[in-house]
């Protein structure tokens, strides 16, 4: 196993140096979930034609949180994100929503911190929104799907490679 | 079943106005999970007592992303919380690891929010740290556990009351 | 005439001590428009009900930004404020939008920066997500309609009185 | 009329992906006045040569303001300002102060919200710091007079083009 | 000796709770000095009378790091400052700069972190301006001169108790 | 002598166009101490073996800071920094603490405000977490060391140079 890349000989942290990586375009994306009965699943997404508000301050609050991923993660690099969408839907069961984030940058270092943090943001933010009608909803599977660009080329998240 | 809070009668959204809510005394506990390897989580846990970092790094961008929940979630109050307690231990099963948050304050808004935020962004931090080792760890169970305090008074998380 | 509050006697800023000053309720209501053709007006309310998100994101950012005035603004103090109404309409002549905000706190200064910042970032928005159609707009009439609450009392702007 | 760039075909808000973009320079020039009494432009400007502060309070604030205006303004990329300058002075009639506002920067995307932001948070800076002597001052005429650089080339406010 | 405050049984960081304590009026002094040669003194302060804006630059910069404290120090809870004042002059002996800041609040914590944080962005935003004719200058003498309000009540440094 | 770069003719403030420079790879070291008595530098430095937290914090407090440093230093440039190191370790004398920080980043401007913020909130969390049990602690001896890259080539502090 491997030793963690934060940490000096000394086990200290310290934040890496990525000056001499080359630039290039790079892409992650992340999603999550937030279970809810599925009436209140139906209950957020008719705004997305009748009330309008409730999908986009959670899309709001999730490219937000994503620009300012290096303030939040000590050891996250800042990074000038050149593009963000986000995605939220039922989920397939229809007892919660999905959020899928796409982060890209053109940079020495991956975005899938950006992307992560979105979701995560954006997921607290419909907690936020629901949770006078249930406040025990739980968020879950927030995990990276794919990156691609960087040293190490793209990358899948195992489970989806079969 | 009810209205959603932070939308006006027109479907716009607003920051609720709390002016008359009497101030209290407010705690709010949290969970999450973050799963990896047992040997990972040997890994993160030995630092400490020999190499310290790790989970102080986590601890303190959970503490620091709590007091600034009201800058990332839109409709949020700004709160002046008056202590925050986090704790990260191996999960039960040993395949991850496990933060609890506890945050307080004086005032009129609950603190359940502040709670989840610092568990978000402590699992984003650990998952950063660790990510060089294992890119597929997943998020998980990211919850409100119980809430102390305020018009509502005492609320566990149901599948707590058994 | 007087002098500037923010002024010492060597002319030096500081931040006015209001520690001695009584808490109480205030509020604060401000305006301001953004012009544009009327075709634009349409396309940007429209989304009221078909498109959902301009608005919202408008209000969204005007909600963030009274929130951190303190932040922007160098003389003001910080503020927990405790509710934020943004409403967005056309303007009576239909050649532009009209934002309104309505801030209040509890506390020992008043709430008028809040409401003007509010007001400030959510045209600077408006204008952000329709430049590309017209850049040539024009922002204007941003002023403070009324204050309730503090040591001097309600206020009204004179062209009110009448 | 076109369509809104910040909407995707769902009509959802995005950060629009600029990574495939060309960098150069920009520049973009916007101004605003606020509007008071001659004897308080005197006052203000006074500070110029014997108090010296006022002004400066402006014009830090407002350079200040420009580099945040990715965290203000919802959809605006990060961007890395190289230069800011802020001049302000006495509107043409005496009436009040104008602000204007160069912003530059090497890149993928324009200026034109940096130099606005500044501009609006100048007004603002300037209204606490007069708003004792009057509060029933308006801000207006806050526009982007000019752009240079980027895909569009260079474009003035057609006000200015006769 | 004692045990440090911000440490729990385990030696893992907390933000101490502060909710049952009393609130009081609570002011800090604390002062710094920045070392250069005595013409590069006069530069500076004669801005106070004839350019005006460097003394006034870091005196905002001071006061708006202040209020942003909670957010630079980990542990710091956050407070709401009722008043900063700062002053910057000659050094008794010529050779170089004194700032001395007094911050003050009506809360459950002490202030002398916010007065100590002010002091030393001060200090940096002087050593930024003055720094390309001289950047061997240092920063010294940073510390607290005296507190007073709060459970301990006043204390002064022990140098000056004589 | 000569004029201080942040003022224009006029002496007012800008913030000084970098549009034009070279970007390079740029490197600055700073260092700076805080006095206590050696009983305390043991107590501190224990944490590194059996505590843990306490050098931890202060290392992310300062990494985060310099990530901050065009937020918290007015006329500073944006920066995207590409590595931060910050060692802690008893003075020589054994009376206190030293912080050295090496920022570095590849871009038009030099990097040593980085290292000096970094250095200024390491110290002040180390005061922070040690103040209860001795609040009379003096901050001296924050200086830049040496500089790297850019226009005018590497750069030692000239006590370093005999």
């Amino acid at each position: 196993m491997g030793e963690l890349s934060h940490l000096n000989a000394a086990g200290e942290v310290h934040m890496v140096d990525i000056s001499n990586r080359l630039s290039s375009c790079r892409t992650a994306t992340a999603e999550g979930f937030i279970g809810m009965a599925p009436e209140l699943v139906e209950l957020v997404i008719a705004g997305k034609t009748k009330k309008g508000d409730v999908l986009a301050v959670a899309r709001v609050a999730a490219i937000q949180a994503a620009k300012r991923t290096w303030e939040l993660i000590p050891l996250c690099h800042p990074i000038a994100l050149t593009g963000i969408e986000v995605a939220i839907n039922p989920a397939e069961d229809g007892a919660g929503l999905r959020i899928e984030v796409v982060a890209s940058c053109t940079g020495t270092t991956g975005v899938e911190m950006e992307a992560l943090t979105a979701v995560q943001v954006g997921l607290l933010t419909l907690y936020d929104m629901v949770k006078a009608l249930d406040p025990a909803m739980t968020i879950s599977g927030v995990r990276v799907l794919s990156k691609e660009g960087g040293r190490h080329g793209a990358w899948r998240h195992p489970s989806l490679n079969d």
